[in-house]
């Protein structure tokens, strides 16, 4: 079951309470989730002591983002093997949790995997579940390293192309410690230029429909204490226009072979505003998001999402997804019809870099990138 | 004093009741006007027996829109008159409901000019009044007058920048007949395209953060039968790099001497957009809105509007204009800066026309435009 744990700061003011944690108080072991269906104005903690209580967590939104995600599968797993409950049936529950996302059954098959093999090297059921455990809590270091690594690839990248400092960088959608188990992607090497002081202000795109700008990115920056501000994503324009923008940074949910960029919609229009503008366009993504047997743009299908995001606006604790029909309120007239894809294609003639764990792609080519991965790929298997 | 008159249509569904017009049942004249601080919710209608009414309609934004204004001030001044009320207070007080729309006390001071000048030349005061209504009923022809030039001159560009037909056209903010006495500018040029058989579809950008896109210009479209569809600010990108964007057509708020653009904010990456992918941007605007006392883009002061109007959603019955403060639901953390400027500058080299109630100017350059303001002033004075 799941209770609320913790209410911290005042009311709206972020605090650096973890977005996820493991705790063993003398009750029993715990997951520790921050509530993100209440960001930003409440930060209230989950508290899930079985695997079904991180299901409805994982169903209510309350923790999202795709490598967040998977870690929480692999410590569910490993939170119903150590309070004994039975670990395969709390394994299919979670991997049904949001079926679509890849990264939750890649972390569950993980730490159940890790329980097997201590089953089968003869472990008794204490040692299964520290396996499971220890299994979580690597992904979890994993993709904490892995955000520090992009974090300095890009930082790098950025003092090499900026070389002035004071960087005024935008960005588009969330990329930061909310869908992580680190500090991110784009997110995180705009952390990193913040606490070598070369940051000099963040700029955040709302990023409608949802507002994952204003509702997570800002509580971010707010976190982290860096110099943000908010802006409509059609007010980027203006901000280039009077040199107010040294870098984009942003991330990534497919990259094709041919190093076409999958994200959030509106930052192709950044992207072509950043071409005109003479500004580098940074894509901060792990190696994973780079699918080589997608072979270029055209071939990455774009999911077209419900008209009611854009037809309604909703309260903040209502629906980040968006998946249920409608219940906001209307600010179209009835029956109005709404393009509303879910994410936009960059081509990789408008990419200045892609940034990765692995270092930086740029140019970006195709070669490139394949090179990249089969580095990537040597490192894994090593 | 103002009543609710008539509640049209189904719910949400619109009608094509007239935005503004001059009544006189027996229990003598009114003005009625279309609320629009209910629309696209609601069709309800206010009529106004008195100046007070009228300007509380106008602080109330139940009825807004630069020309408009004029006309409702015009017909405020005419109202009065003909109910035997002081002509002068009411123009004082029509003048000061919205001190910074210029169009306001013009149209004001058009309709006390010829009450005046009726009872210089020794006419009583039905004469007085009468000349009062023939000027508010006069500007009110002239601006239908000037969007129905305005669309047969920006059809005629169309079909000549594209003579397939079948145009797929792009618009931001709300340029139709809810800012207009005729059709409106931008938006006049589609319809006539509409009913010309041209017109396969129309963009309708949102236009944050006031959703004028959404809550006023999908109504229009609707109204007048057209296929349209609402789109995010951030995913016109999306239709331009799809193909599926024939030309954008927009309005303006103020153009400069050179031929840069002032137009509501979102415009100007429309514009880069436009200019990346090689098609039409083409602003539609009355010659008035030409200052050619403004020199060049960079004079133009930007207006900074409050943050709440990002930081906070609010539903459609509260203000359009937003200036109170707040009373939304918050949607960034508390604190939050936002960067919200009123509209931004298209330079004129990313534009492809201007066009006017006097005809386009392609290319646009100072040369042009001053031509066109001569030929128009020798007009007015002819």
């Amino acid at each position: 079951m799941a209770d609320q744990y913790a209410h911290s700061g005042g009311p709206g003011r972020p605090t650096d309470i973890p977005v996820i944690r493991w705790e063993e108080p003398p009750e029993g072991p715990v997951l520790v989730l921050l509530d993100q269906t209440r960001l930003p104005a409440e930060e209230v903690e989950l508290v899930c002591t079985d695997a079904p209580a991180l299901v409805e967590a994982i169903r209510s939104l309350a923790v999202r983002g795709a490598p967040l995600l998977g870690i929480a599968g692999a410590y569910g797993v490993a939170l119903a093997a150590v309070r004994g409950f039975d670990v395969n049936d709390a394994a299919v529950a979670l991997e049904g949790a949001r079926p679509t996302a890849v990264n939750l059954g890649v972390g569950v098959r993980r730490a159940l995997s890790a329980h097997r093999d201590a089953l089968a090297r003869g472990g008794d059921l204490r040692e299964a579940a520290g396996a499971a455990l220890a299994a979580a809590r690597r992904l979890h270091r994993e993709d904490a390293e892995a955000s520090a690594r992009m974090a300095r690839h890009g930082l790098a990248l950025l003092n090499e192309l900026l070389p002035g400092g004071g960087h005024r960088i935008l960005t588009h959608c969330n990329t930061g410690s909310l869908v992580s188990g680190g500090e991110g992607t784009a997110f995180a090497v705009a952390l990193a230029a913040h606490r070598a002081g070369g940051l000099r202000r963040l700029w955040v795109d709302e990023t409608r429909p949802l507002l994952q700008g204003a509702r997570l990115t800002a509580y971010e920056a707010a976190r982290s204490g860096m110099a943000y501000t908010l802006l409509t994503d059609g007010a980027a324009g203006s901000l280039f226009a009077a040199g107010e923008v040294d870098a984009v940074l942003i991330g990534a949910d497919r990259i094709a072979a041919d190093g076409s960029v999958a994200n959030k919609v509106g930052s192709y229009p950044l992207a072509v505003l950043a071409r005109y503008h003479h500004v580098p366009f940074i894509v901060v993504a792990p190696v994973t998001t780079v699918d080589l047997r997608t072979p270029d743009g055209a071939s990455i299908e774009v999911e077209q999402r419900p008209g009611h995001e854009v037809t309604e606006v909703t309260a903040p604790q209502v629906p980040m997804a968006g998946t249920e029909a409608g219940g906001g309120i209307l600010v179209a007239p009835l029956g109005t019809q709404a393009y509303n894809p879910a994410f936009d294609v960059t081509p990789p003639e408008l990419v200045t870099a892609i940034v990765t764990e692995e270092g930086a792609v740029s140019p970006v080519t195709a070669e490139a990138l394949a090179a990249l991965c089969a580095r990537s790929r040597q490192v894994t298997n090593s």
